[in-house]
């Protein structure tokens, strides 16, 4: 069996600064901001707004370039993201998770909610909602409930809970605009995106139809993952979420969600040590991450050795078999495209900015290991 | 089949302050000074010298008590992680790894060098060995000959690849004061530490032997890997070099090589959402990180569920299945055991010190990040 990045397009080889102490996780400014555009202008295209997922990148460089391209404000993880952005003077912000506000956390979310000019807050249980309404209430803050369309991950499962998370909102004090979801799904096999938004439209249609039935108006439907973002841009949805877009990835080049020339982080790393008809490289699990989709095989793709695999993954150390092809050389320094690019980022502290090969900045990872 | 934890003696329900802003790294500061004073003093038993791998809690405060507790100095697997301990004031380091010192990394090398009592680092190639000559030769810097075990990841194949790593050493002009290896297949199943511990005790016989033949005396024969410590701490070994036996994790008691009632660290996670027979954590991979060793079952272990597997982790979300037992409840502040620990503390940005339930401190995560 070939090895499967045999069965796709070439990825371009990588140029990249010859001066880089590795490893390194390198930008390629051309083809993130080529990223930023063509998603901005697909779905402005088709009316729907752009909230890209800062979770990604986690950089406020980024970010800004995003929302000079057009985004309507930023989507975040964790209000420990949201608090760095905010900082930063971005005022539109989504915590796209179901936070449960307890103790400090809450008084995190009442701080965040005073300082910009809208904080949007994800709920799934009339509890988190009652939660978030004893936090926020008489603040700006505004709730979205979460709707599972299929990922099985948060979100209710069905319409009538939808209006149940509404109803403990409102009643908590806080406004309801809207629904959310993820189509997670969409991670599982190439042309999975499809049926994937079919269920992100169909599932925020029917909680929206129920909140509206309770009293709640909905002014939001936002769904989100780059493989689903334009496939479900339609029907009442009017908001997108894709964060990966912005770099792509090993696993969305498999999906067929990100075009393989415009690829836009790589790490850079040196191999080390070669024996045993293997070599290694100095980007291990802490620099790579350990994710491994189904779709993919080993830990990273080589684009100068598309026939190598990195079969093991220490902390440390990324051990490469060379399959049909030539073994990597002591002393080379290779780019890897990481299989998922989010966790990559989360392990850097800044990113190199590069530009036909040459440096043209060094972006700190601003927002990273905020986890919570 | 019973889920396997159920197998094994059950970990103590922990006990953390109830005020923490999940997800937290919590360390438990009695376990951790039991379990430094347990490897110190089997060590020094054995009359074998105790250099922990600093690599697993990357904090000042943890390293400065193993040599309070007798530590010869400490090892660690980066530049960069050299950088920040020399900084605070540890003298005695050793870079545990085959360095490629071109570029910036040299000069950092030369640097670094210059600023500590002892300075060791790892090669397993002639040319990473001139390499490191051209760097450091004329300062106090030593080497020592990595040497392959049957890990099968770095170091030289046999002991006439050694002599030619000292041989190109010593021609570039370091002096060359041992040999090293890490019986890494150790983590293969429980049971596998007595084979790899043998494996590190004839290699690094075979080797030493070879230097010695080729003009090169051996000090140093350091061994190393939790599993293997106490093990192969005998017939000529001098050192040892074991990582995560600080906190112990949960590949570590699976393997039987950490006592479960003193497991120092755990995750301390929100379930933020459940439905659909499913509970949701807080903490995901950018806090667990995706490590799954083919030992165990799940991305981490919940000593109050100890029949529940964490089935899928994603960046920001754990999903917990309840198997026989019961679902975790909306609100409930959980421990979670990580599967492997070094990767988790390098996610975190500090680590809360707890004794008898209380915080008693919040150590930084000095070193983390520092990959390269």
């Amino acid at each position: 069996m070939p090895h499967p990045d045999l069965t796709l397009p070439s990825l371009p080889r990588w140029e990249f600064p010859t001066d880089l102490d590795t490893p390194q996780v390198v930008v390629d400014v051309d083809r993130l901001d080529r990223n930023v555009a063509a998603m901005a202008g697909a779905l402005a295209a088709r009316g729907v707004a752009l909230r890209p997922h800062a979770k990604t990148h986690k950089s406020v460089e980024v970010a800004r370039r995003q929302l000079a391209a057009g985004a309507a404000g930023i989507t975040v993880a964790t209000v420990g993201e949201a608090e760095v952005f905010a900082a930063a003077g971005v005022d539109d912000l989504f915590v796209a998770y179901p936070v449960w506000a307890a103790g400090a956390k809450a008084e995190r979310l009442r701080r965040l909610a005073g300082r910009v000019r809208r904080l949007r807050v994800g709920a799934d249980s009339p509890e988190g909602a009652r939660l978030l309404g004893a936090a926020l209430a008489g603040t700006a803050a505004e709730v979205l409930v979460e709707v599972d369309s299929g990922g099985a991950r948060t979100g209710v499962a069905d319409p009538a809970a939808a209006a149940a998370v509404a109803d403990a909102a409102a009643g908590a004090g806080l406004p309801v605009v809207g629904v959310f979801t993820h189509g997670g799904h969409s991670y599982a096999a190439p042309g999975a995106g499809a049926a994937a938004a079919d269920g992100e439209v169909r599932a925020l249609d029917a909680a929206a139809r129920a909140l509206a039935a309770a009293g709640h108006p909905v002014e939001v439907r936002s769904a989100g993952s780059t493989p689903t973002a334009l496939l479900s841009a339609r029907d009442g949805v009017t908001e997108e979420r894709p964060g990966t877009y912005v770099f792509g990835d090993r696993q969305q080049v498999r999906l067929g969600a990100h075009p393989p020339e415009d690829v836009a982080l790589v790490v850079v790393t040196t191999v080390v040590s070669v024996s045993g008809g293997r070599a290694v490289l100095d980007a291990g699990a802490k620099t790579l991450a350990k994710d491994l989709p189904a779709t993919v095989e080993g830990y990273g793709l080589l684009p100068a050795y598309p026939a190598a695999t990195i079969t093991r993954l220490y902390d440390h150390h990324a051990v490469v078999e060379p399959g049909d092809g030539p073994l990597p050389r002591l002393g080379e320094v290779l780019a890897v495209v990481p299989n998922h690019v989010c966790p990559v980022v989360n392990l850097a502290t800044e990113l190199v900015a590069v530009s036909s090969g040459r440096t043209v900045g060094r972006w700190p990872v601003d927002a990273r290991a905020r986890s919570g």
